[in-house]
């Protein structure tokens, strides 16, 4: 690592940025001290989420976005994560090109990450580059999951914000979303708001969040029999009064249209307002805290697994300790425990084996 | 545990093998005994995976063979695993609808699973269910992953022998499979052949197989400049050729019409010709062995993490450093060495802290 590499990162000079980033994410020499040097700079920047299945149109909204906002005079980062399918491919090219564009801008800072080993080990590393270009003064971060799956789920609730992309085309599995996914969801963007089905998508979303409050089972008295799917628009309204009274947030469902950008400036200020409830209601402190401590948590597992896995006398044991379990002399959670303890009295997980 | 479940387990009673399915799945007490008495009998099953993007026929396919072994008077194990996407459902219903009048016969033994936290811990699980299903006399175990995404291809190197499913329609992204995809592939299928595109695909996937060997590179003379599109059907057979008077293994490329079964008796050859090839060549024994390993390597992990995570003083102690980190004055991977090192002083990792 050169050692003009931090203050020109704190600069926030691309170039620098882009070399940070790189020995974060491919773990090169000096990575721990990169990220220990830019641990206290962190916590400036939003991190926006937007998270949704394939064709959802999830870059091009990310690209509307990081546009409105450099409009605005923000730095804006765009992390793409795809995590996911060895089966498919990411953006469509249309997509990209756009992107492209933006990312001639020098307020914007562009990485694309793939799956390297684990998933786990990805939303480790997509953190961890937040926080090379949080450090970097970059003021906005739109982190676009561009897979599906669990690890998008994990990869989400490292923002503060995060959005939920559906299309109509998503309306007839809306039952189907699991639970997570209303769990991560801030916002809930209903895009291609122009074809058929959008309503009805927007409608079945506002009725699962009925749902997920637990205000309707509070509220509508003697519940019991009533069927969901009929709750009323002003039903709804009552709620969102009641709602605003309180300090609990409610999903807003938007509408937008990618192809036109109609729509995304309403999205732009549903974020900021999102950012305002965050910090009033102390969610972002507490939210920042538990990411802290996943930080401390993933950290230790990195280690430990790194220490273990890398040490020539434990894998050598190992090796010599197959033929028996082959055998079935032995089980393999007999032999987990003794190595264990056989790393533990080497020294091997506190790193101080030599 | 009931104690008659390990010897009903073991007379392969269906009722038992649900029972002890579930108490390792989901950690029930004694789960840890129930593998351990497995693990002796484990090694007998062959395990074939079925992976493929979605809408390529898994499910019909993995039906289809399940009753083609059971009509040879095996006996069937069917997991379906589907590892993904929050967005998505499962398998269409007529496939299901299917599966589940196979699922009638008493030889034959089907589960689904679905995620449950972390990935790495749904390809273990797997991995455990398949070894409960062959200490219980099971010959075939067929794991479908319904999903896409990394963890597909985690639980795919699970099996002795792993069958990628492809359709016409994966045509124009035969390109963008990732590089695991070919390397866990030991045959392939062309589903849906009857459809256009078919017999491209087929040719696409053979022109990456002679790639893949590094076989194109060495025997065509000055291969520099050759456009590798352009490799004809002869230089493909005088490959096949090449490879048959070798013991290397070149997945084959099959068709199969999964709505009226045609070509899954060639596929159930092809799996069987795939298994004489895994003990001939001493594969099978590498395989099981590396399974092993990794067995060991899991266990090594999952019993860290709990002890870690679940340990009241380790969590308070990192609760109380919280606010130290947000003040930026540690840093998260300095408190995860100062956590690892607490915590083996404790005897928290050997488990030996009370």
């Amino acid at each position: 690592m050169k050692p003009t590499l931090i203050s020109e990162l704190f600069e926030g000079r691309k170039v620098a940025i882009a070399r940070a980033v790189s020995t974060v994410e491919d773990r090169r020499a000096g990575w721990e001290q990169l990220l220990a040097a830019c641990h206290p700079r962190v916590g400036q920047a939003r991190r926006v989420g937007i998270t949704g299945p394939p064709g959802a149109g999830k870059s091009t909204l990310t690209t509307l976005l990081a546009e409105q906002y450099l409009a605005q005079g923000l730095r804006v980062g765009v992390v793409a994560v795809d995590p996911t399918s060895p089966f498919t491919g990411g953006a469509l090219l249309g997509d990209r090109v756009r992107m492209e564009r933006v990312a001639l801008h020098e307020n914007v800072f562009i990485r694309s990450m793939a799956t390297r080993g684990s998933l786990g080990g990805l939303a480790a590393a997509t953190r961890e580059v937040c926080d090379v270009l949080d450090a970097a003064g970059i003021q906005r971060i739109l982190v676009e999951t561009v897979g599906v799956g669990q690890s998008e789920l994990d990869i989400a609730r490292l923002a503060d914000t995060s959005a939920v992309v559906l299309v109509p085309e998503s309306g007839d599995s809306i039952q189907t979303l699991k639970a997570g996914v209303m769990e991560i969801a801030d916002l809930f963007v209903v895009n291609k708001a122009d074809r058929p089905g959008a309503d009805r998508l927007r409608n079945d979303i506002e009725l699962m969040l009925g749902l997920r409050t637990g205000a309707t089972m509070k509220d509508v008295p003697a519940h019991h029999g009533v069927d969901l799917k009929r709750l009323n628009p002003a039903r709804l309204a009552r709620e969102a009064a009641r709602q605003a009274l309180s300090d609990r947030w409610t999903p807003p469902v938007l509408r937008t249209i990618g192809s036109t950008g109609e729509g995304v400036s309403e999205l732009l200020d549903a974020l900021e307002r999102h950012f305002g409830y965050l910090e009033k209601s102390g969610t972002l402190q507490s939210r920042r805290r538990a990411r802290l401590r996943e930080r401390v948590v993933d950290a230790v597992e990195q280690r430990l697994r790194s220490r273990l896995w890398r040490d020539a006398a434990i894998n050598e044991w190992l090796e010599g300790r197959l033929p028996a379990l082959e055998r079935g002399e032995t089980t393999p959670l007999a032999e987990a425990d003794a190595l264990i303890t056989r790393s533990v009295a080497a020294g091997t997980l506190t790193g101080n084996n030599g």
